[in-house]
């Protein structure tokens, strides 16, 4: 079905993995696409809860090929494709901020976590700052690059790298490209976990399992949305929503069964969700 | 005068402790308006310079007595205590968004520490978060179990944490609801100080002696309020706001005890405060 | 030509050196107008990629000299002398924000380090936070000592330090007004990087011609706008104004420059810029 990625559910997590490994899984409008779709297959899929990214091969991903960059350098648009146009993974009550070409994944309903396996460049940096955790490999390295071509901060990166690792950190990334290991990372929380090479995707996916074992999708989703649209309120609404989300997740099933879980110390059974609108 | 918590004053530090050892200081409506009547006394209390809060026994907070939760769960609004109207903290000037349930806590013309003498669990997460500084016992855990109960990011800490931690430590710890140990808040920069566990309490204190010794109350509480109001203003407001308020400063007369007490190498003698509107 | 900083011009950096070290290089009206001349100076010369900020002798700047404070204590604005009335630094299309009295330093379209050589004390700490970059000697130390002095946080401390290592922290270090070294200074991430006292200029000069050998002085000027401005947008527009600038970026010569480069295995020779205006 995908010819630049591969897609596997193994429940309760779907992998999405970059799968142009000759190019180091350089980026294509054909890849995005495929991602894209995946991400709405995966949204879609009960057996699903949480999705990991990752990369084929030695790296994570390159960034753009360097024919995309080509075409887009002759003054095209990015090329939307019909596979494309046709998956709507996210949430659109999050708002237009939450529906722009790579930020459309902060508003999928479900923890997204890259697993980064190796080097990730280019504008494959701000692609890996829209999922919601990073898992790096102690093989992993993080260059933009993007002065050293003449570009500029690509897609969200000049919005989201400041509130993850603070203002100073990005300049010091964006104005030198220059490359960080996996520690340096972490240092700076860019990553929230570096995981001994081999065991990255097994770590990727124990974390997904844990999630899958205690958690409620629905909550889950419900605190996605609430932590990426804070960014953008004041407290005094936000405070006044949560308590409105506290009421309501009090009717749900979830709240009696994690309630009597807790008290029978046992594993909770949450009912799973579908779609990436869980009070739909 | 409280039951469920205790109040002591001594100077120049106001102590509340969460009082229910038995049941790990869980947190009730009764405990809420106790907290904030305590928190008015000591805001209204001249010889109160910095507050701390803390728990009795074992740990700082359980979260929400099950008692709260259900209540909550058959659909009642928190119920507002009689002593919780009466009691009214923080600086009213701030706005609504200082004005909420726990966000009031920000607007408390003082220092608040929250002491964090073992675990911290649930809505109490939130609550600490609340607070200017979290000093941690190294046998503090935290964990707010959210998810694991159907819930989902309560009361402001989906606006906070972000700000404190970015978003990606912050979604981190609320899809997953995991516990954390001290260390790891610190790396996180959840908590401001990791302390041995005995000395918890004495260097909470201490820091608020060498506060009363050296800083200037006044300073403290339009400090706190230029800090926290500027998370939702524009840069070249709070400059502007800031030099006006640097002007102001130089007519009162903790600016010439200030400049004093420096060139005769003593301790400087600031006015202390007794309420949460520091220019009135 | 200036009696209070030197100025030089050691390509591909300009160095601006507070210059009144029997003073610890205490701030003056004067010394606000020189900087801001030099930086002015430095803006407009074609052959500087970065300006670094440092001081002279055993400290960075003690802070406000004791007749400005004493002149503001009577009443009386900030002077604005000829020589900054006639210097007009930093991109006025990046709004108010960035006009203010020390914020102008974010509109700079040059990377700006602090290089702190010690002690940097007062409302210092406030300009060394307008800088891009932090690199602090070994030897270094902040405080503020504004809650010491009766004073508030002064300038745009109060707004860029929450963003930069968080509220908690930012309270720690404003309600005390107490001395961090390096390390801690490091550790919160209020700076980049700590050098060894006697290679810290020579770091700094490094970083920069690092920046001037691979990096193109357009792109980084961009990305400084895009990053401080981001910091007040939604992340929808944020993503969009990044898509223009990046299809505008591939028209320019540095991109083909920058890719050709890059596949000839060679340095790049990017166009250096002369104004704050990068895309005049």
């Amino acid at each position: 079905m995908y010819e630049q990625i591969t897609y596997e559910v193994a429940e309760p997590a779907a992998i999405i993995t970059l799968n142009r490994p000759d190019r180091l899984n350089a980026w294509t409008n054909q890849m995005a696409a495929e991602v894209k779709h995946a991400m709405a297959a995966a949204e879609g899929d009960e057996s699903v809860v949480g999705i990991i990214i990752t990369g084929a091969g030695r790296g994570f991903c390159a960034g753009a090929d360097m024919k995309v960059l080509q075409g887009l350098a002759k003054g095209g648009n990015r090329e939307t494709t019909p596979e494309e146009l046709a998956a709507d993974p996210g949430n659109p009550d999050m708002g237009e901020s939450f529906r722009g070409t790579y930020t459309y994944l902060l508003s999928v309903s479900k923890p997204v976590i890259a697993a980064i396996n190796g080097p990730v460049a280019g504008m494959a940096v701000p692609i890996s700052v829209c999922c919601d955790l990073r898992f790096a490999s102690d093989r992993a390295s993080f260059l933009t690059a993007f002065p050293q071509r003449g570009l500029i901060a690509e897609w969200a990166s000049g919005w989201l790298l400041p509130r993850l690792i603070g203002p100073a950190n990005t300049l010091d990334l964006l104005f030198s490209g220059r490359k960080i290991d996996a520690s340096e990372a972490f240092r700076m929380g860019l990553v929230n976990r570096v995981c001994e090479h081999d065991s990255l995707l097994s770590e990727a996916r124990d974390y997904i399992e844990q999630l899958a074992a205690n958690c409620s999708p629905t909550s889950m989703a419900i605190i996605k949305r609430q932590v990426y649209r804070s960014l953008m309120t004041n407290l005094g609404d936000a405070e006044k929503e949560a308590f409105g989300l506290m009421l309501e997740s009090f009717k749900r099933p979830d709240f009696g069964e994690g309630v009597r879980a807790f008290m029978e110390k046992r594993s909770p059974e949450f009912a799973r969700v579908s779609s990436g609108k869980p009070d739909a």
